[in-house]
This record gives structure tokens, C-alpha cells and sequence, in this order.
């Protein structure tokens, strides 16, 4: 049997006007700000006019350690949007946007796959509705308007060798990794070391995610650290009074993006900050708005649970004043597998010997999302290669931990096939067990937050990190950033900091090598691992091949 | 008496709903691709419904050598199409967007002024419908895949010397004018010298403006020289397989965006290459649409006759096949005291003297666009401080050269102010006397073609340039881009190389300081002064007072 790709289901969508999809919502022709035909923003104005209105309940679909094999979360959190559609239920997905530059390196994502997407998929992977540009502008902005101060006097006595704001583009460009910046003469400025990231990583990216309005937004553009004076002093955005114009360039990006599904249920697609250096959750105004005007909210979060729950819960949840009603944990038969040991290569034979293995790294997640006292329930994205046994052995260790695993077959039949799981999870959400609470209160000093991370949720037995770190923690404590939460950058293959060890590893260590500070999005990072801000294209870029053909479809993007 | 100012009476618009306006050229529901409710995009298929329309009547609108006195050139294009509009006429205008970085700088502008305006000013200054972000991604996809080029083997042996391909943000950021790139070890990549210019200078820029159609702009992107080889053979785009991505891209980009003028007539404001190291017109797919769609397009240039009307004439119409009916050349009584000898600050008083001794710059480019075949009507822009006896000097001195300058106060009456100027115009059209050809022909060598535009549009004695510049056309002649136009970068503000002498200097000489090959545009430019492609910000940017009122009204923008 051969089965369609991705592509080819997604352009035959029954697509409906972006406008009857707004109004499945409440939201009308005049607040629906319209991109094209199928996509549109959501106006200020009926953010506002929602406020005073019940919150629904919020699903976090969140996964085991990514492994080759695939795992499919954002194609389950579609997947459960239309399933709880399709039982009645008013609901609404909440996924992040993809970045447009690295579509030319590696083939472009869509958004879910099989008959669990969203669309339009070619659009949501380039241009979209231009937030990720006017991130990108807003950033260059700050950076222009810095070097621009240098250049007229440097009123705020920036010690250009600790200017700590780089440059970013939305490209893979491994060629601005490290930069002089500056050079030709007078007429130039001074030169100085500089380096460009992608877009994504950019702090702006995280502060639109993280920002509940305008206002808000304007205050934490505001507090960036830029750069540092010679004693060491930091130096603001709004000391080079850039903040103004930054949430001008970012007025409508902040402003929710509307699509659907394939089957025509309403989703937002909205900010999308790295999961490493960032919290690598869609909006907070999205996911707010979501829950003003739809009784459930699916949403996820990056990489695996050990990262991304964790970042959901201690950082967005924390700061946006939000609580999941229940986890849904995505698995698959073949990652379990891969956990157990197997080669990519064997994952198409049964064994069940296998899948036991591997399910002690699910029944580690399973265990840490409970500690934030939110009920769990698994969901098994099928492959069409698992046997009825190894599904039998996973459902049967979820029960060990007293949690159930659903199959769910929305890849392959939409909605028919994730009913059952949208039953399990009503039923869960509606029985109102979860309790959460984050893990660590603001208080807690940053480095207890850290070590509290490191050994409840990756059960590493220490923390490694020098004295230049602990004394660089103890100084924003001192300046008043003690009381934020920490965003771990760590690998997402693994609960350790090595990517090569699978299942649920013991007795290993967390050496922090470098931490950040992010005043404007309000987070302290802790590198432990390398962290690549840049991405470089492939030997073979996926460019080379992207044209549009004689009907004038995208080819070689997917 | 006091006057509103621009922003205001832009915000008190009554703006039509833009499918009214698509609706208004025949533009269907399906075919208006919207970006919010006040601009659009006209899709493809439309474009190609009406290539077997017949084609309307093209107008074009330039200026004397503009002065800080101003002039109004696209105030009277919009003014000029809203009056063919009021006296009954089937008419259209085409402009060109605005460039995001300079809005930080100075202020933005305006497209148009007082009652001859297009709206909306807020989002056409900001990121409109997303252009000039896609050109900028592909303008970095290019970049990118050059130095990924180079770093994985380099097999089109491009020497890192000669990358003449430079990178583009949409920005004034003057640290980024001369870099070095590629530093910080093996994995980034070979060091080399780099710079950034703003996006509109970008050849993509150009291109985008030329193009006929998705396959010619391929074409084009595919034509461009991206380095030379230590033989100094070029190595195009397409030898780096990126105009297939670039056009995927740019798919959007092609697009026309259509809005309203203040009296909701239709108006197409589609790309902007530079005037200087480009041809500054809006795109070729743009006036060729509005022409299958109106009797009368009304579209502009970029500076003054000497310059914008030149290049529209020998780079934009012979490349398009489109012909102008009508030439009206902009004047002010301000500018022609300004030409005459007047300081900015003694502008206020009546000087019947300096009005006559000034249309010595109006003499001279109303005989160069005769030159062209094309007839010419002077538009005076009526400022409110001009006298009578003034206006009557420059109509009688446009008398002296057999045209007739007509007084329109578009400005402070709309389009009841700019009645006589249409129907002038409809005259001049109707009867048919155009004969347009440009002034030198394809096969003119490439020195010869510059030697053409000075003598006989700059009025110079000579045009020097040393061995090596002759050298390099001649090797540009053999390589077969002989037939090429020439785009000439010149100050705008004088017939000559030297921007204080005003009104119509004669016996100077025009120095080619260099020539550079645009090989997708389209066209050789001769640098003949300093031509700044990356441009810094002032000491008191804009930028620091832009931002959001309370009202959620963008303040310091204009």
C-alpha cells in the first residue's frame, strides 16, 4: 500500500475562506485581518473585546527524547484538535511558525503530517504572514541604532569589545558566525568584533512569544541588555531608546495568526522562539487569546518533555499566568525501539523486547510531568509497521505507571483516528485533577534552580559549574534578576548532556559551561552543551533544487 | 490659515474596502489576494486573464532637478490620476513602495501629500505587503549559497577576492558598509572582505522591477554575476543553482499590490529599485497590468528629468515595450526662485526675477524629453504662497518653448484642483502626437551610449574616463553585453556631476569614475560621483521617538 506525502494531502485541502474559519471563533470580518485567502491575523480590538471571558482548558502535547525515528508531536497536537472537533468539542490548536532560512538547507517541515496538518503548509514554511521579517527589522533596528551611538559620541560609554546585542538574519549564513563590523575608515564607525544568529534566536523572537500586549512588549524591548560598559555596568535598549520604534516594527506581529487544519478546524500559528537559548513555545497572546474563545486549547512545546514541559511549565506557564489541564505525551513504537537499542535500520521487524526496553525513557517523562501535578496520558502516534504486541507493550507499561496509552491513528485518518484520544484527554481535563505548580518558586536562588532541574527532571546527581559561573549568578541576583527562571540549553536527545545516551540515564552530571541573561524576555540561560545560534547550509542545500515548476508549484521545498 | 498635515488627513480617510476598489478595475474576489482590509495583491492568473486586453495610455510624470524647496512629483501623479478620474476617465496610477531602513533616520515619507495622497501611509512606510522582505531573503539565500559554495570545495574555483555579490538588509546600518566575514575558525568558513548594502539597492531590486513574468525573473536571477575565477571569467547565479529558490521566494513579491488614493481611486505601488545605481521606477509588471486595465496609467520616475525620465525612457519602456503618450513635468514657483539664485529662507517673497532666471532648468528638460518624441504639459504644483504674477512667469516661459504649463492645486483640493491638469493631459494624449523612441539605439557601443546621455541630456562637453574604464566596456562589448543600456548614477540635483550647479549649467564635463555590470538587471551603470549604497543614521535618528501612543497610533513616524 502506498500512501500520499505530506505535500500531496496538503494541496488537496478543501481549504474554506479564512473568514468562515474566523467566525467558527466569534471573530468577525472586521477584526480578521486577512493574508491572502487562507491565512489572516487577529485584530487587536477583539483581543481586548475577549478579555472579560472564561478561559477554557489548556493541553500541553509534549514527547519522549526526539529520536531519528520520528515521533510526530505537533502531527498529534493536530491530530487531537480535530479529534475533539469531531467529538463535539469547541477547541483550538496553538503550534508555533517555522523559520523560513533553514527550509534552504535541510527539506522544509510541514506542519503535522498525513491527514493531521495544517495549511496552507507552503506558505506557513516562507514568508507567512512577514513576523518572523519584522522581528528580523526590529532586531536590526537595535543594531544599527547601537552601532549608530558609537558612531555620534557613545553618550552611554558602551565598551564596544562588550557589545552583547548580535545581528541576526533569517538564513543559514554560517559565513556571519564571527564578523569585523565597521571597517573602511571614519566614515564607518569603529571597528569592533560582531556575529550574526538566526532570526530565531533572537531575544526579540522570545520576548514577542513571551509579551501578554504592547505595552508589555514595549517594556521588555526596553529592558535588554545590549552591552556592558568598561566597569561593567550594563547598558539598555532604552538607554539607545530603540524600544519605541521596535514595537512599532513589531505592531502586527504580535497580532495572532489564524489558519486551519485539514479539516477546517481554527489554529493559530504564532511566534517561534530556538528551544534551547529560548522557551521554544508558540505565543503567549496566542495561547491566552485561544483560551478566551475555545473550551480546549491544544498546544505544544519543543523538543522532548525533559526541555520543553519543563520550559512550558517553569518559564511560560510561570510568567503568563497559565496552568494545563493535563500532558499529553507523545510515543511511538519506533522511538521506543530506538530507546531500546535498535538501528534506524531495524526498526521495521517487531520486537517487543525492544519497546520494553525503551519505555523506561517514557516512564521518566511520565514521572517528571506528574511533579508539576498535571495528569498524563500517552499518546501512541501509529506507524503503520507497529504490531498490535508492541502497542500491547507499551499500553501495559504506561499502566505500570498509572497512566493509560491511547493508540491513535490521525496520520493516517484524521479525526477518525484520534477520537478515542480526544475522549481520554475530555475525560481527564474534565475530571479537574491537575494541581499544577511549577517545580521551583521564583525565590530559589538561580543556581538552586538550575541544580533543582538538573536532578529532578534530567536525575543528574550534580551540577558542574566553575566559580566564574556561580559568581556571574550571584551578580544578577545582587541586580535583581535572582527572582527570574532559568531556560536550560542542554541536547534534546537525552535526559543527560551527552546526545549518544538513550532510555532514562543515571549517576551522570550537568556541566554548565556559560550562562546568559535575557532582561527583556525575563530568563536566565544556562548552556550546557553546544549551542549553534547559526546554522550553515548542507554540502547539498535543499536550494539547489526549490523552483517552481511550469504550473507554477513549489518544488524541492518538501 | 493653517493646514493639516499629511498623517492627518491621511488617518481621516474614508478608505473603501480594497475588493471594492479590485472590483472598480475588474479584479474578482478570487484574484485579490488581501493583506488586511485596505491593501491587496493581484494574483497571477489575473494577470495573465488579461494579456489580450488592449493597452491603455501611458503618462508619464517627472521633474525639474529637485531643490530643498520640494516638488511634489508623486503628489501631482496622484493628484494627476485622481483628476482623470474626476473628469470621467477609466484611469490608474503606479508608484513605487518605500524603503523600511530610512523611515529610522529621517522621517518617513508620505506617498504623496495633502489631498493627493495613497493610503494607507502607515503600513505603505512599514513592512507593507512583505516586498522588500522577500527581497531581502533572496538577496541572503544568494549570499548564503555563495560562501556555502566556497565552503564545501568551491568547485566553480570563485576567487574569494572577487565575490561581487555584496549582502542587503533593509536598514541604514553604516557598520555594515565593510566587513570581514567568515572568521572564527574552520567550520565558518574561508575570511574574506564583505559589506552590506540597503535592500533597495539590491540588483534583485532591479531585476524584480524588470521582469516580465515568474519565467523572466528566473532568467534574470539566473544572469547574475555573483564573483570572478583568478581568469576572471564570472560565475553567475545559476552556475550556484540559487534562482530557482530566489524565484520561490520572490513568488509573492511579483505580485502588484494594489491600494487607494484618498478619493479611493485605484492605485498599483509595486517595488523601488534605487535612482542612482538602478532605474527608480516601479516594477514593469505593474504598469503592464494597470494598462491592460485602465484607458490611462499615470506612473512617475525617480529624481529629475536629467535622470528618472532618461532612464524610464531608454532602460524601462525600451526593455518593456511599453511607450509614453505624455510627459508632464513637474515645477514649483519655489523651486524655479531656488534654480534662480533664491535662498530657502527668502522663498516667502514675491522674485519675479528669479522665477524667469530659474525656468532655465525647466527650458532645458522640456526640449530633452521632446528629444525622446514624447509631448510635454508643465504641471505647476501650486504652493499657497505663490503670487499670481509668478505663476504667469512660468507659463509664459513654458510658452516660449511651445508647451503649456498648467497651475494645479491637487494638493489642497484634490482632485477639483487637478481637473484642468487632466483634461490638458487627455488632450495632449488623444490627439495622438507621441512618436517615442529612445536615444540611442542597442547597438551603440557601450562608451558611446554614456557619451549620448551626457552630451545630449546633461548638455556636458565631454565624458572622461580613463584606460581602464574604455577597457572594461570594451571587454563587457566582446562578452556580449554590448547591447546593454547604461544606467547612469549621477547627483540628482544638476544637469552636471557637480549638485551646486543649478539651473542649466553648460561646458562642464562628466567624470566615469566607474562601471559596474548588472548582468540579470539588465544594464551597465556608470558611476559618475559618489553614489552611497549603504546609508548611516543621523545623530538624532527618528527612531528614538517612534513609537505607540496610548490610542495605539504610531507617533514620530511622520
Amino acid at each position: 500500500m502506498s500512501y500520499k506525502s505530506d505535500i500531496e494531502i496538503a494541496r488537496e485541502a478543501q481549504k474554506k475562506p479564512i473568514q468562515e474559519i474566523g467566525l467558527k471563533i466569534g471573530i468577525g470580518h472586521e477584526d480578521l485581518l486577512p493574508y491572502g485567502h487562507d491565512k489572516a491575523k487577529v485584530s487587536q480590538s477583539f483581543i481586548n473585546s475577549v478579555q472579560g471571558n472564561d478561559d477554557g482548558k489548556l493541553i500541553l502535547v509534549t514527547a519522549i527524547n526526539p529520536t531519528p525515528a520520528g515521533e510526530g508531536k505537533t502531527t498529534t497536537t493536530v491530530g487531537l484538535g480535530d479529534g475533539l472537533n469531531k467529538i463535539g468539542k469547541n477547541a483550538m490548536i496553538c503550534i508555533r511558525e517555522a523559520s523560513l532560512g533553514p527550509n534552504f538547507g535541510m527539506k522544509g517541515g510541514a506542519a503535522g503530517g498525513g491527514y493531521a496538518q495544517v495549511v496552507p503548509m507552503e506558505e506557513m514554511n516562507l514568508h507567512f504572514t512577514g513576523d518572523f521579517h519584522a522581528i528580523t527589522s526590529a532586531h536590526s533596528l537595535l543594531s544599527a541604532m547601537i552601532d549608530n551611538h558609537i558612531y555620534w559620541g557613545n553618550e552611554c560609554d558602551i565598551d564596544t569589545r562588550r557589545v552583547a546585542w548580535r545581528r541576526v538574519v533569517d538564513m543559514n549564513d554560517r559565513a556571519l558566525r564571527v564578523i569585523t563590523a565597521s571597517l573602511g575608515g571614519v566614515s564607518n564607525g569603529f571597528p569592533r568584533e560582531a556575529g550574526f544568529d538566526i532570526t530565531v534566536a533572537s531575544e526579540v523572537m522570545a520576548i514577542l512569544c513571551l509579551a501578554n500586549d504592547l505595552k508589555d512588549l514595549e517594556k521588555r524591548l526596553g529592558d535588554i541588555i545590549v552591552a556592558y560598559r568598561r566597569d561593567k555596568t550594563p547598558v539598555y535598549c532604552r538607554d539607545i531608546k530603540a524600544e519605541g520604534a521596535m514595537t512599532v516594527l513589531l505592531k502586527d506581529a504580535m497580532q495572532p495568526n489564524l489558519v486551519q487544519t485539514l479539516e477546517n478546524n481554527p489554529a493559530f500559528v504564532h511566534g517561534g522562539p530556538f528551544a534551547n537559548i529560548a522557551h521554544g513555545c508558540n505565543s503567549v497572546i496566542a495561547t491566552k487569546t485561544a483560551l478566551k474563545i475555545s473550551d480546549y486549547v491544544v498546544t505544544e512545546a519543543g523538543f522532548g518533555a525533559d526541555l520543553g514541559a519543563e520550559k512550558f511549565m517553569n518559564i511560560k506557564c510561570r510568567k503568563a499566568g497559565i496552568a494545563p489541564s493535563a500532558v499529553v505525551l507523545v510515543a511511538t513504537v519506533r522511538a521506543m525501539k530506538m530507546n531500546g537499542g535498535v538501528a534506524k535500520a531495524d526498526l521495521g521487524a517487531e520486537n517487543v523486547e525492544a519497546v520494553n526496553a525503551g519505555c523506561a525513557n517514557l516512564g521518566r517523562h511520565i514521572e517528571n510531568i506528574k511533579s508539576f501535578g498535571v495528569p498524563v496520558v500517552v499518546a501512541i502516534n501509529h506507524f503503520v509497521t507497529d504490531t498490535d504486541a508492541e502497542v500491547a507493550a507499551v499500553k501495559a507499561y504506561a499502566e505500570t505507571h498509572g497512566v493509560e496509552a491511547v493508540l491513535s491513528r490521525h496520520w493516517e485518518l484524521g479525526s477518525e483516528g484520534s477520537a478515542d484520544l480526544a475522549r481520554k484527554v475530555v475525560e481527564i481535563v474534565d475530571a479537574g485533577q491537575a494541581n499544577f505548580a511549577p517545580i521551583y518558586p521564583d525565590e530559589m536562588s538561580l543556581f538552586d534552580k538550575i541544580d533543582t532541574i538538573a536532578k529532578r527532571i534530567y536525575r543528574a546527581d550534580e551540577v558542574l559549574a566553575d566559580n566564574k559561573i556561580r559568581n556571574q549568578l550571584k551578580e544578577w541576583e545582587d541586580a535583581g534578576y535572582g527572582n527570574l527562571p532559568v531556560c536550560m540549553a542542554k541536547t534534546q536527545y537525552s535526559f543527560s548532556t551527552d546526545p549518544s545516551l538513550r532510555g532514562a540515564p543515571v549517576g551522570h552530571s550537568v556541566p554548565v559551561r556559560e550562562v546568559r541573561l535575557s532582561a527583556g524576555a525575563g530568563f536566565i540561560v544556562a548552556v550546557c552543551g553546544e549551542i549553534m545560534t547559526m546554522p550553515g547550509l548542507p554540502r547539498k542545500p535543499a536550494s539547489e533544487s526549490i523552483r517552481l515548476n511550469d504550473d507554477g508549484q513549489i518544488e524541492g521545498l518538501f
